[in-house]
């Protein structure tokens, strides 16, 4: 008998098993991605997610910097080249560390892991779980199965035309790369590849980029990437058909009321992702689940079923790794007797492109249909005398605050380590700060964080830089 | 007649001058650094100090990680190359849009700017101040002038025997230097020369390395620096004499009780910096200069004559950029009327090495000589999933928290990005943030930030990945 079952080893149920065990709950943890007959650990962000992408992001942006700007620098390199199997090889290594990494943390916690397929089959005062034939019982359960790539109808997956998971395990640089979908995953693996030498085209359906993203900030970002080489980037844009052929992926789209067709090497669908709800729970139970396929849950991500708890992607919200270890310290501290809660509001987005883009809180849209007066503060990385320096001085630090109150309602960044220079806008806005307390507080020099003060002192006018 | 004459330049200077013009103060700035017959904007940091050195430490970092990296990753390069000439053309060239962007914003908020050398003639309900035989009234003087390289006693600085403005312009890169004093400004011009392939040498007389720093900081950073190639490191070795010959310097210390010598082609004397406050009063006025010639002020930079302020290196404490500016706008605004009051003990203290070294608040002797009582939380980049991305994870994070209160007393950070990320740290304690605040704020992964939270979830033994 278990004090907990969390179904799913990624960084929802992993962090959420670790934190049961931390609080004295013999925990079991159920997945069933293999590795070595083990259950591999980590789930999408660590194994074919988060964590490769940014290991090629890396390696790719050491090739592009040094391809455009060590001259700048006096720095000649000589002829380069890539050998993509030793990329791949870096990856896949790091890849390897943290989901051994994992598996030491679940020793040392005395989490329990097991390899399989599970489903609840019963649920109440306590729960029982089929695993691959055999049962386990439990007083609660976490579902945090994570989601998949979604995939559009009639376009199957195949050697040409890839999911995410494929496209981070190319074995050769396309020459010409197809994109559907210019959304985060989209932009992320288009910027690996890019990189590295392929032409890459980004189709989306919607005419917005980044409809999600503050509207400065997409703008920002498109202008940029607009002039970006080896980036074409075409909005608007609905796929009709994608065929894999022998020497490429026919690509049928329609454009501008046109139709039109275009041949690419390799086809990635980037469409977003789909929950992994399906035959989790023993239909009889009548597991409340919504029509896009989410687990339904409340505000503590409890499900309908007592004692069952649904966290990450599965169960809705942000589909973001930081957000799904939120919540699997929530219910695990929740389970183990305290009243913990996690505000949505304060859940940071990044996309790790070139400038990083990362913002928090409320956009300029948001609060003009909330009818919510408020200032803007805004500072461009081209007066920060660190960004200068590294020579990566796009983009901008954009701030919005009550009009009256000057609370801090949202931090948009476009720019340099804008994942990194985040944290402190979360904090901020955890701390229900104000413009004024981060234009009070000291930022050293020379440092990008400086920009992030500049923009809090322009709320009111104060800035010194500009 | 002005509101505020501004004697220097610097970034407490310009910054103060900006700030009194922004409140509606009639401001002069007055600098002795020339450049095309006007002044040349600034101050040090600017020209010789903060900016120019992280220019180099920035070039020299790319050949140093594309040297050692670059195979990691599977990107090779052909023989590889230094074009001294134009990476420190790159250097001036950042240098020079920063003194021209200063210059724009002494012309964008009215700040009239004068060179030449300035001293008080008389001070009271107006004063007086002599620039080159003019005289100019004006109802408050700043005085910025900062701070110049300390020099020894018979050892004069020449061709080969430099300070780090010196440092900074080397036209060949010595293959054998040697540094007198293991301080943040030899630590970073070392890094640039060691990282462009100069066999580096850091004498320093004081037995403990970065003394100033949390010891366990400084424990990690002399391991890490003494594992780097081209670094030797020899504590507790007193300098004797230097002379420059004509291929080299002889250089003569004492190690251990026995006199060495050593012949370096260059030297680089870094053992600190004394205030300009020579001259800066005519001596009738008495302004009170203590022993180390430091100008005696108050609080809020007053000091002994009446409406006459000094900030920055001049006035003591911290000799750091932001330090300087923090005090120039506190004292623009107690100008103008407001009362601000800056703290000191909220300023962060940033190494720009590899790794980084920052930190804010108190160490651990501090404490214990204060007799606080505290709790550590440590972190290390081993076990942060970006950091071992970027192939850059060692160091780690370190808070401390009052023992009582968890209020967090002092964070130290030895890793990636630590300039960056004791911003976070910086508002936290401005907050009088407890640990377990920093460890409830979601932090997005993967980040090097998340390696923060960890470290404050430690203080109480609830982190999750180590």
């Amino acid at each position: 008998m278990y004090d907990v079952a969390v179904i799913g080893a990624g960084p929802g149920g992993y962090v959420a098993a670790i934190r049961c065990a931390q609080l004295g709950l013999r925990t079991i943890c159920i997945d069933d991605r293999e590795k070595d007959g083990k259950a591999a650990l980590g789930g999408t962000c660590l194994n074919v997610g988060c964590i490769p992408s940014k290991a090629l992001l890396e390696s790719s942006e050491h090739f592009e910097k040094a391809k455009l700007d060590f001259a700048l620098h006096g720095i000649s390199t000589g002829e380069m080249s890539i050998d993509l199997a030793v990329m791949q090889k870096r990856k896949q290594q790091i890849v390897d560390a943290h989901t051994s990494g994992i598996a030491f943390l679940f020793r040392k916690n005395g989490v329990e892991s097991m390899l399989g397929r599970a489903r609840i089959a019963s649920a109440g005062e306590s729960c029982s779980i089929e695993v691959s034939g055999k049962r386990i019982e439990t007083a609660h359960v976490i579902i945090a199965t994570g989601s998949s790539p979604r995939t559009i109808e009639g376009i199957p997956f195949g050697e040409k035309i890839v999911d995410s998971t494929g496209a981070l395990a190319f074995r050769a640089i396309p020459e010409k790369l197809g994109i559907v979908g210019a959304g985060v995953i989209g932009l992320e693996l288009g910027s690996i590849w890019r990189r590295l030498g392929s032409d890459v085209t980004l189709f989306d359906a919607l005419p917005d980029f980044l409809p999600l993203a503050d509207q400065s900030i997409s703008k920002e970002a498109l202008r940029i990437f607009r002039k970006q080489s080896g980036w074409r980037i075409r909005l608007g844009t609905r796929l009709i058909s994608a065929e894999e052929h022998e020497d490429g992926v026919a690509v049928k789209f329609e454009e501008n009321g046109k139709a039109v067709e275009e041949k690419f090497e390799r086809l990635i669908v980037a469409v977003g992702r789909t929950p992994n709800s399906q035959d989790i729970a023993h239909p009889s139970l009548n597991l409340d689940i919504d029509e896009r396929g989410f687990i339904a849950v409340d505000e503590r991500c409890k499900t309908s079923l007592k004692n069952v708890y649904a966290i990450g992607d599965v169960a809705g919200g942000a589909m973001l790794a930081h957000k799904a270890s939120e919540e699997g310290v929530m219910v695990a501290e929740s389970i183990a007797g305290s009243k913990p809660v996690h505000d949505a509001s304060l859940v940071p987005n990044v996309i790790y492109t070139d400038p990083e883009i990362a913002w928090v809180g409320k956009t300029e849209s948001q609060l003009r249909k909330e009818g919510i007066e408020y200032r803007i503060g805004q500072f461009p990385f081209s007066a920060n005398g660190r960004a200068r320096v590294i020579g990566s001085a796009q983009g901008f630090v954009k701030m919005l605050a009550e009009a009256d109150t000057d609370r801090l309602l949202g931090v948009h960044i476009i720019g340099p380590q804008a994942s990194e220079l985040i944290s402190e806008a979360v904090l901020s806005l955890a701390f229900s700060a104000s413009s004024e307390d981060i234009g009070c507080t000291i930022h050293a020099h020379p440092t990008l964080s400086e920009a992030l003060r500049e923009a809090a002192l322009a709320v009111t006018a104060r800035a010194l830089h500009i």
